[in-house]
């Protein structure tokens, strides 16, 4: 069987490069897209923070396609993301900052997949369980997050650009188990946390066709006692 | 009773300037922030569209503010919007206009909400009805609509940082029967698009406590043989 070639779009980020090592021990090829770059990666491309994101995707693109030459790739697993509070009284920013770090990597996956990936490969993109309803409090991460589940659907769609027999899958945890989310959240019950092992098995099980979610799909990570259940939306 | 005072924005468009004229026939007092001037209005705020979104929200903040003095707002209607179709292989740019023209004007409406309107007032965000689901060929449309849908939810939320008893809808058409429509689109049933005259109609009733759907609507305009119905989502 030929290596599988796998690109984690946030791959220094805490779930990123917990994948990045998972993918690396199962002797996949993987290229990271990140702000900084991850040695254990066999490829970096460096995201420029202040492009636009025209020109970020662009500049991604090339750099993608260089990588891989005739090569196409197994799956583009996207975890890239970050949080932000704040009600109607300070949106601005929190929009802004969220709309950078959720929805422009995931609309550079949808662009990237459309060129680099096999037919049959596998795309997910990082939504977020609390945008499927109203978010009052954190309106900027909740509406980002909203933007990148409808546009799990439209990916899985009929026309979408994408090659044939395409899987793409909308991953929405709850709270993953980061050592940022343990230090902000230090009095927090870690027993409903997502670990970030179980993300990583998960996608090499989907990699692998393993129960692989129907395309379209937003799965729901809810975890109790340690135990995560997935939970279609 | 007082002169009610509504702020239109996108009151420049073909839906806009409909609405800016109901309403002056209504004896309001209508503001208008626009790319462009609305002479109808009795008063225009100006947009940069080179300006960041924070930028453009700080300016218009400091406008709106002078413009209103010790005054508040009865309504913002957020009517600003424009279309984009594409798949995956031409999201980037869709997705970049099309939140710049949607989502931008609909963060910065509920930044000016949470200033500047009375309690018990109206906000409606121009949502649209086929991204309730997935939309393939409008990729970074449907996602830009979707970001609007989940923030009418926030915004109609507890501690959502809006004055109390404040009514926010989302207005979700399918196709607006706008000459711009009508000439890209002019062997199409215009029967089945709702009229502009419809719109400035419903607004001015919900202006008036008349059927005012309950705060976090998503309205749907559902038009057959010129008559559209009104169908929460």
């Amino acid at each position: 069987m030929a290596q599988q070639r796998v690109i984690v779009y946030g791959g220094k980020g805490a779930l990123g490069s917990n994948i990045v090592s998972f993918l690396k021990s199962k002797n996949c090829w993987v290229g990271s897209i990140d702000l900084n770059v991850n040695e254990q990666a066999d490829a970096n491309v460096i995201v420029k923070p202040d492009s636009s994101m025209p020109d970020q995707e662009s500049d991604i693109n090339v750099k993608v396609g260089e990588l891989l030459g005739e090569e196409k790739l197994d799956a583009i697993l996207c975890v890239a993301g970050g949080w932000a509070g704040g009600n109607a009284k300070n949106i601005v920013n929190a929009a802004d900052s969220m709309w950078k770090q959720s929805v422009w990597p995931s609309v550079i996956t949808a662009s990237l997949s459309s060129k680099y990936l096999k037919e049959g490969g596998l795309v997910t993109l990082p939504g977020a369980q609390p945008a499927l309803k109203g978010t009052p409090g954190m309106m900027g991460y909740g509406l980002a997050k909203a933007a990148v589940h409808q546009l799990v659907q439209s990916l899985s769609g009929v026309k979408s650009g994408l090659p044939a027999n395409t899987t793409v899958v909308g991953t929405l945890p709850i709270t993953l188990d980061t050592p940022m989310n343990r230090k902000f959240m230090a009095s927090a019950d870690f027993s409903t946390w997502t670990s970030l092992e179980f993300v990583s098995e998960l996608f090499f099980k989907w990699l692998n066709g393993e129960d692989r979610p129907a395309s379209g799909s937003l799965v729901q990570f809810v975890t109790k006692d340690n135990k995560t259940e997935l939970i279609m939306a």
